[in-house]
């Protein structure tokens, strides 16, 4: 039994594991939930992965991993080859602060499950969830382009010139983007590494256009 | 010269990291920042952490690492003892997995930059912020009380019978939500580890009532 990615073509956090895995050149197979169906919510999900949430990877014998960070620092440890972090800890610590600047800052608060929760329970119209999915990418955006713009750690990707996870999660989240139409003018630097990610087949290969189940 | 740890004594992301330096028996030094104030927006920080966010560790050489996780897991790195991760990778993806849950799916959207914006740019009513926190507390609480119950892995503590990161988001999340009064009747086992958490100085101390610039 290969490896099997439970997942969303849309899901930006899929999108993550999905690159990561290519980058790794490990082959799997998807399972493919459709969120706002609830499938993901379902008893025989649930058994699988008490979260209720989306990417969940099972093993070869049969253990789930939750959690898109999770999943990838572990496929990192596991299958070293390329590495997606720094081997260097101070140097790891600087990539995971701008993965968490994306990971814990921005994407929560844009997923799904929130919008939803905006539109739905506190009756905000379109326009205001566009400006609240804009606002949290535009804080972090902001950051980001000030600590990596000058930085000599960064190369063609944030972190050298080999994409990692910081560069996976920057892509997940412009792959998000695009349906909030967010102008990256002023992120020329995020930009250009964006354009460097999707040079790579790897990335390509894990934009929600490129998911057998896309629709 | 010592570790510095910028921070705000009521910051959850705060208390994770006092607690982590003082389960290793690290000493360190304050810098308070006054988040209502957007102390932490001025220049002078953001020449030290272009995030704008706290907290940030300031290392011996005066290094600054942004983000609680990533501080946490670099002090994990240079200063294993006693180790707040598994050593195994499976283990280790596993409380990734629950720290996730709190770090990713409720902290970000319960801190107070969040609910400010829920307050002043979308007009919420004090009752709808209040349902929000619950809301989302309860979302991912419901699934750690199903995930942690009957887990073996778990002890007195998440992962075991010694503290670690996953002790450390739920403790801090915690002590967040007596803010919001958050009903701990439907996770008995939650309560239980927090309650253990809490006979641990190195716990209490990171406490925000116990930091010395609260007020």
């Amino acid at each position: 039994m290969s490896l099997v990615l439970h997942n969303f073509f849309r899901s930006s956090a899929s999108v993550r594991v999905r690159a990561a895995l290519q980058l790794k050149g490990l082959t799997y197979t998807h399972v493919s939930y459709t969120l706002r169906q609830g499938e993901h919510r379902s008893p025989t999900y649930l058994s699988l992965n008490p979260q209720g949430l989306v990417p969940a990877l099972q093993l070869e014998d049969s253990t789930v991993v939750a959690q898109s960070l999770a999943i990838i620092e572990y496929l990192d440890e596991v299958y070293p080859k390329p590495l997606l972090l720094p081997s260097d800890p101070l140097d790891r610590a600087w990539v995971r602060g701008l993965v968490h600047s994306i990971a814990s800052d921005i994407h929560p608060l844009n997923n799904l499950r929130v919008l939803q929760y905006l539109g739905q329970e506190l009756d905000v119209i379109e326009a205001g969830v566009t400006t609240w999915f804009r606002h949290w990418v535009a804080e972090s955006f902001t950051a980001l382009e000030r600590q990596l713009a000058d930085d000599p750690r960064r190369g063609q990707f944030c972190y050298g010139d080999s994409p990692g996870l910081a560069d996976i999660c920057l892509f997940a989240q412009m792959a998000n983007n695009r349906r909030f139409e967010v102008d990256m003018t002023p992120y020329p630097t995020l930009a250009t590494i964006n354009t460097n990610c999707l040079e790579l087949p790897a990335f390509v290969d894990a934009l929600p256009e490129s998911h057998p189940h896309a629709g």
